[in-house]
């Protein structure tokens, strides 16, 4: 490859080769922009130079307490300042951030703790005789040291059972020397998995990725110096997209959200000028629905991501009359968070308007600038045509892809056959490049030998001015092997019936593809607001 | 460090490592950016499908003439279309791009050729004498391959002694499969300094710096998707700071200037819509200087990132005027281009104007994101107290640093000396950790045993009406030692006397550094429009 005849005196040093990790940022950040505002949380209000000050203090006190380089150390916190901590502090004393979902049950977070091998965990108040139960149930005579994050300002006094976070804090000094990763491919983070059946699996992390993610984000998401952004997104979710890496790189200000109400946004974007968040389309949902009286006036766009399911055409039409930009990223824990965004060619689309601007809003896009390779494949693992047409699977090739399923060897190999990150996830790849998840491949409903796209089904429904939600999943049927049948919830004060919403249906999809039975019921969801078809299905037995 | 307890099954592989080269770039927006205009040069307009395929065909046929990975390809060429092609195609067939200066003389040009090894080299039609007479000069058998590059648009067709650039690139596969590095640590790029004593040095860039460079200067700069820049800094300069590089991260379009005139820049501006340029300050000086019949209209701001000196107050109160907003930036050839920035404070500084806004402007500001420590240090390799006064040398560490001198290990050792590269340049640090050089060392002025600042000097003259432009060197003097001896240009119909400069500057400088001699010539000036201040040394033997 690319040598030179004579490469003697090129090597490596240290003054030409420094291994790629966040923790970077914001040592950088706490001397370019020592006196910018670092993070807010209510009255917390924090410059990075205090905020650099805060995470060494948190390294030196987690290093007193004998945490080692490579030792785990958890987290079960919502989005309050020190989750965004935890994100600097832990591996600035070479350890492993585990942030743990803040929902799971008693039995998964003790299986996490176990699994893990979390040396040290730092629990918010809320959730502390959650995590108390989970610790009883370790079969093991190790507990992890349990540190009380306590969050008066929410109503989650210190129960003064444990050493409290400030206390800890305190025991750290200020001018600690940051362990940095000898090689970008040391272990930054471990995030388990919800996976809808077994055991969640815990995906590592190296720095390196984590740094490319960052740099790769701010290029597409055409953010700018100094921005607001307001984590909506737990950061127990693949670090929150690891966006509280990236705010250092700009300057930025984090806005900790930890109950995500239509209040606390607009409240955020009127009083703290919130320009950016990302968040699940079922908080768009919340935002078109905040009523007239509960909404505050702003006078700049907020750019606002979704993930995890596409925006639906009535609320994107009605959430963008409202001030709100929305672009769809795709992506997984195992690769960070997102990968793919729906670029908006402002040229070719800048006319398009409702269900056609809906129609190319719902594709998951094209690559990110850190990736290196995002295509659709079939089975044997060819591209298939860009036809917008043929399914096959995402596959995804890049440096933000994990290291692979700590202690699963088994399912790593799996996950990277032929040297790419299999998503399971169905799409087609348009002509101009852009990548459309049809399905899930657990969520094609085969009716009468036809494949029906719940996504298609569920678009439809969606457009009915009575739904709010709803989720369309296969119903086991003698005659037909599978029918459609659609779970709904309604808007607040609307009304519909089954009738009406099949006779709806029919006008706009062919016969096969419209729902045979339709369910009113609040929906399950997952902490991130992913519908859980999976429950739906348990009701079909 | 932060290994895990079990790192089994966590390797790296092919989905989840991929060596980081700007190659990626170009490979991605040929997809995601495909029909996107990519390159423009008068009537030359490539999409970035098109402009991927002429890279393959270049990378194909150098591999035809039997270029193997490792080879050095030498281009003598003004930025022009081939020389932004020679940016990819040299690469994707695994070789060493090598730049050359255009102005060089015959012998310079000649030690290149025989000290980087070229062994083919594309030269423009204009300086094709130069290039055969340095060919002549070779001392071995051994001739590099030439093809010509004619351009009839600017007065030079094809002489047909050589093989043209065009039927060399037929003779190329548009399905090429490009040769992408194994290590990100493998040369990319040789970069001859111009050095002003002795042999020009080779600095040697890797895959991974340009990488990196590409992305930290997009978040520095405020570039969001799809920007128009036109490429003034010779691409033959620390590859036009890496800017061929980074356009298709955004999917922008390069505008090609082959001849710097001030109708040149302001038609790309109106017509083109160019929002970004660099270059130095003698190109700020042609625009404030242009004519106002010469002028065109346009209603866009236009980013001007300078570098080489800081803009004179005059100057920058001037252009900002006229609808341009500059930002000093400050590197060297062994970094790749710019690692620091004066990034503007717009809360702290804005409402700061003429002199107080201009000696704001004059830092070198801050470290780009790639970077990773940049700070000034004193003889003992200890940092030099934030006051603003204490000098130092400026020393530089990251990813964005050179890998050594080609065939030169110790002036290589000698850089590097300590973990840092020693920039060479005197400077200050302020209290809010911003750099401002204070002179090269060899440009410092010692008179009476006072030291006197040239920039400081220089900064005064330029604040007169009549003056142009002006360089301050020391003058030996029996009396002093050395005196202040300024070398001004005056502007197009302007007129001062000696007495006059030496009166206006005594009003504002202390005695000892108001300059004793004023010699009015015009300046000599390296191809950036560095002013050559050794060449005004020699006036006094």
């Amino acid at each position: 490859m690319g040598w030179m005849s004579d490469e003697s005196g090129l090597e490596k040093n240290e003054a030409n080769y420094v291994p790629l990790t966040p923790l970077s940022h914001l040592r950088r950040a706490s001397t370019v922009f020592s006196d910018r505002t670092a993070v807010i949380y209510g009255s917390h209000r924090k410059s990075y130079s205090e905020y650099y000050q805060r995470c060494s203090q948190l390294a030196s006190a987690l290093e007193k307490i004998g945490i080692k380089a490579g030792d785990v150390v958890a987290t079960i916190l919502p989005n309050i300042p020190a989750q965004a901590e935890a994100h600097f502090g832990v591996p600035a004393c070479g350890a492993i951030l585990n942030t743990i979902n803040t929902r799971l049950d008693i039995g998964t977070i003790s299986y996490i703790f176990e699994h893990g091998e979390a040396k040290v965990v730092f629990a918010d108040t809320q959730f502390l005789s959650v995590v108390e139960a989970a610790m009883e149930k370790l079969s093991g005579p190790r507990r992890p040291t349990l540190i009380e994050v306590p969050d008066e300002s929410a109503g989650f006094p210190a129960t003064e059972k444990y050493e409290t976070y400030e206390s800890f804090l305190r025991t750290g000094n200020v001018d600690f020397d940051w362990i940095m990763p000898q090689d970008e491919w040391e272990s930054l983070a471990l995030n388990y998995t919800s996976g809808t059946t077994g055991k969640p699996k815990g995906v590592v992390y190296h720095h390196r990725g984590a740094y490319l993610m960052t740099m790769g984000t701010i290029v597409s998401w055409r953010m700018t110096l100094n921005p607001v952004f307001m984590a909506i997104v737990p950061l127990f979710h693949c670090n929150g997209w690891n966006h509280t890496w990236m705010m250092p790189v700009l300057g930025g200000s984090l806005v900790c959200c930890r109950d995500i109400t239509s209040q606390a946004i607009y409240d955020a974007i009127a009083d703290e000028r919130v320009q950016y968040f990302g968040g699940a389309p079922i908080v768009l949902n919340m935002i078109v629905n905040t009523k007239e009286t509960e909404r505050r006036d702003f006078d700049h766009t907020v750019e606002v991501f979704t993930a995890g399911a596409p925006p639906a055409p009535a609320t994107l039409l009605k959430i963008e009359n409202l001030g709100f930009n929305v672009t769809q990223v795709y992506g997984l824990t195992e690769t960070y968070g997102h990968v793919t965004e729906c670029y908006w060619e402002t040229e070719k689309w800048s006319e398009l308007e409702g269900e056609q601007r809906a129609s190319i809003k719902a594709r998951q896009g094209i690559a990110f600038p850190m990736m290196e390779h995002i295509t659709v494949m079939d089975q044997s693992m060819s591209d298939v045509p860009k036809d917008g047409k043929t399914q096959g699977e995402i596959m995804i090739r890049g440096n933000s892809v994990m290291k692979g399923y700590f202690k699963n060897k088994e399912a790593t190999k799996e996950a990277f056959e032929g040297g790419y990150f299999h998503s399971g996830d169905i799409a087609v790849h348009h002509p101009d490049s852009y990548i459309q998840i049809a399905d899930r491949a657990k969520d094609i409903i085969i009716s009468g030998g036809e494949n029906v796209s719940s996504v298609e089904v569920e678009g439809c429904l969606m457009s009915h001015p009575a739904v709010s939600l709803c989720a369309v999943v296969a119903k086991p049927d003698e005659k037909w092997g599978e029918v459609p049948c659609a779970f709904v919830e309604l808007l607040d004060g609307a009304r519909a019936t089954e009738e009406e919403l099949i006779k709806f249906s029919k006008e706009k999809l062919a016969g096969f593809k419209t729902p045979k039975k339709v369910i009113f019921q609040e929906l399950p969801k997952t902490s991130t607001g992913k519908i859980q078809k999976f429950e739906l299905r348990k009701s079909f037995g």
